[in-house]
C-alpha cells in the first residue's frame, strides 16, 4: 500500500496511490474514513485493508493525477524525527570520519520539513549546502526495548528523505551535527509511505541514489547500512519510547558535495531527486532561503 | 506574571499564580478566555494584563493550592526543545572538554518532559544518571534571523529544568549527546514560567543551585553563562525560526555528578531540587524506569 497526504480543498487529506497515476483523495472517497496516514499506519493491516476495499470503486472526482497534486510531506508533524549519521562505510570514509562502533544519533525538527515537489532552502549564513540520500523507517506501533528479531513488527513502512545539511554549521558547534540539519526548510521527505509488506525484510537490498540536475551523485545499496534496519529500532527504543508516525532516518551513502573536488554545492534553481527502488522519486527545487 | 499549567478535571488547565500560595484556575475563572499558557505567552502584554485583571476577584472554587496542585509541565508539548552544552566555563573544565567558542546545540524530545512533583526516570541500562540545573528561555514571537539587540523582545520568559543525563550513552553514540539526553522521563520542566518583565533583563544575575535529598551540589549564577541569553536566541535564529512556546535550554554549572569522587548518581527514591532566584523550585523524585 502507498500512502500520501495531498492538500485537498486546502487541508490536508490521506492520498492512496493505486498505481495507474491517480491518486485517490480518501477525504472524499471515504469521508468517515481515517483522517491521517498515521491513522492508518498505526491501524495495521485491518485498517489497511478496508481502506482499500473502500478505493476499489473509486467515487466520480476522488482522485487527482499525481502530477496536478499538491504533496505535504507524508507525515505532516512527526513527532521524532530521528537520523543517523554515517551509517555507510564508504560516507563514513569520505568525510575523513571513524567508522562508526555505535549509531551516531542526532535530530531534526519539523520546521525542516519540505515536501515532494517543494522548495530546499539554502540560507544567506553559508554556501556549504548538501544533499543526502536516505532511507526512512516508520513507526507503525507505540514501543519501547524492542528485541532485534522483533523490530520489523513495529515499522509501518518506508519513505525516501534528502537530509541536507549545511557542512560548516554541522562542525562548528562543537562537533554536535544538530545545527547543520536544523536549517528551515533543508529536508525533503516524500512522496509517498510504502507499507513494509510491499518490500524486502528490513527494505535490503534496495538501490539508492541522488541526482542532482539529472546527473547521478549517490548510488548505492540500503545493503550496505553499517547498523541496519532492525538494529536501528532495537537501539533506540533502549532510550525513548517509539511512536506511530515517528521516523527514522538511517544514513546516505558516498558521493556527498562535500567530499568532491570540486565541491558542487547545491545552489537555487538546482534539480535534486532522490530515488530508492519500490519506493520512489522525491523531488525538489533548490530556492534561496534566510 | 507567574504561570503554569494544571490537571483540572482531567484536563490541561492554565494556572495563574497570584502569589497567595494559591493557584487560579483559568479555565474555571475565565472560561471563555485564553486555553494554553502559550496563548498568554504569545499574547503579549496586552492578553497578560486581561488576564490578570479577570483574575483580581477571584470566584469561588476557581482556585488550588500550590500543594495539592497537580502539575503538568508548564508548555506540555514544546515545538522544539533546544539545549545548550558546556555553557558555563568550570562546568566545561569538570567535564574535561574544551571551553567553546561557539554554542554546542543538541536537542530533547517530548517523551523526555517531566512536570514539577513528578517523577525523573532512572533507566535499566545505565547507572550514570545525572542531574543538570538549567535556566530555560521560552520564545513568545515567531522569529528568525533575530539581531542581538534585539533578542529579549522575541522572549516570554524563563523557567526551571532538570537536564537529566544518562552520561555513559552520551559518549557512545560517537560524540553525538542526543541519546543520553532523551531517555523517557529525564527532563523536569517548571513548576511555572515566569514573565520576562519580572526578572533582571535576559535573566542574569540570578542565582542557580541543585540540591539532592537536601544537599547542595551546584551553585552559581547566570551571570556566569559563557554565551548570554541573547546571544543564543540570536544564533539559534540563525539556523531557524523560532515559533512561541519552544524552549531553549541555556547549560548547566559546574557541581555534577559525573566530576565527583565518588560519582553519587541519581538513584531511585532520590529528590533532585533545581532552584533558580526570583523563578522557583523544580522538584523530582527519581524513579525506575526502562
Amino acid at each position: 500500500m502507498r500512502l500520501c497526504t495531498i492538500l485537498s480543498g486546502g487541508k490536508p487529506a490521506v492520498g492512496v496511490k493505486l498505481g495507474d497515476g491517480k491518486i485517490v483523495d480518501l477525504s472524499k472517497q471515504m469521508p468517515r474514513g481515517p483522517k491521517s496516514v498515521v491513522e492508518i499506519l498505526a491501524g495495521g493491516k485491518k485498517l489497511q485493508q478496508a481502506v482499500l476495499k473502500a478505493c476499489a470503486k473509486v467515487k466520480p472526482g476522488a482522485t487527482v493525477s499525481e502530477k496536478s497534486a499538491k504533496y505535504l510531506t507524508p507525515i505532516p508533524a512527526p513527532g521524532k524525527i530521528l537520523c543517523i549519521g554515517l551509517n555507510y562505510r564508504k560516507h563514513a570514509e569520505e568525510t575523513g570520519s571513524p567508522i562508526p562502533t555505535y549509531p551516531v544519533v542526532f535530530t531534526r525538527f519539523n520546521n525542516t520539513l519540505v515536501p515532494h515537489n517543494g522548495k530546499m532552502l539554502s540560507t544567506t549564513h553559508s554556501k556549504e549546502f548538501d544533499w543526502e540520500a536516505e532511507l526512512t523507517i516508520v513507526i507503525g506501533k507505540k514501543c519501547r526495548n524492542v528485541p532485534k528479531e522483533k523490530a520489523l513488527s513495529v515499522i509501518a513502512g518506508y519513505a525516501c528523505f534528502n537530509d541536507g545539511s549545511i557542512r560548516d554549521w554541522q562542525r562548528k558547534s562543537g562537533g554536535q551535527f544538530t545545527l547543520g540539519k536544523n536549517f528551515d526548510g533543508t529536508g525533503g521527505f516524500g512522496p509517498d509511505i510504502v507499507t513494509a509488506d510491499e518490500l524486502p525484510k528490513g527494505a535490503a537490498p534496495l538501490r539508492i541514489s541522488t541526482r542532482v540536475n539529472g546527473v547521478t551523485m549517490q548510488d548505492s545499496n540500503t545493503d550496505d547500512l553499517i547498523f541496519d534496519v532492525p538494529t536501528l529500532v532495537h537501539e533506540l527504543s533502549k532510550c525513548m519510547t517509539l511512536d506511530p508516525g515517528d521516523i527514522i532516518i538511517t544514513g546516505t551513502p558516498s558521493g556527498v558535495a562535500m567530499a568532491r573536488k570540486p565541491q558542487p554545492w547545491l545552489k537555487p534553481g538546482d534539480v535534486c531527486e532522490v530515488e530508492i527502488e519500490g519506493i520512489g522519486t522525491l523531488r525538489n527545487t533548490i530556492a534561496q532561503g534566510g
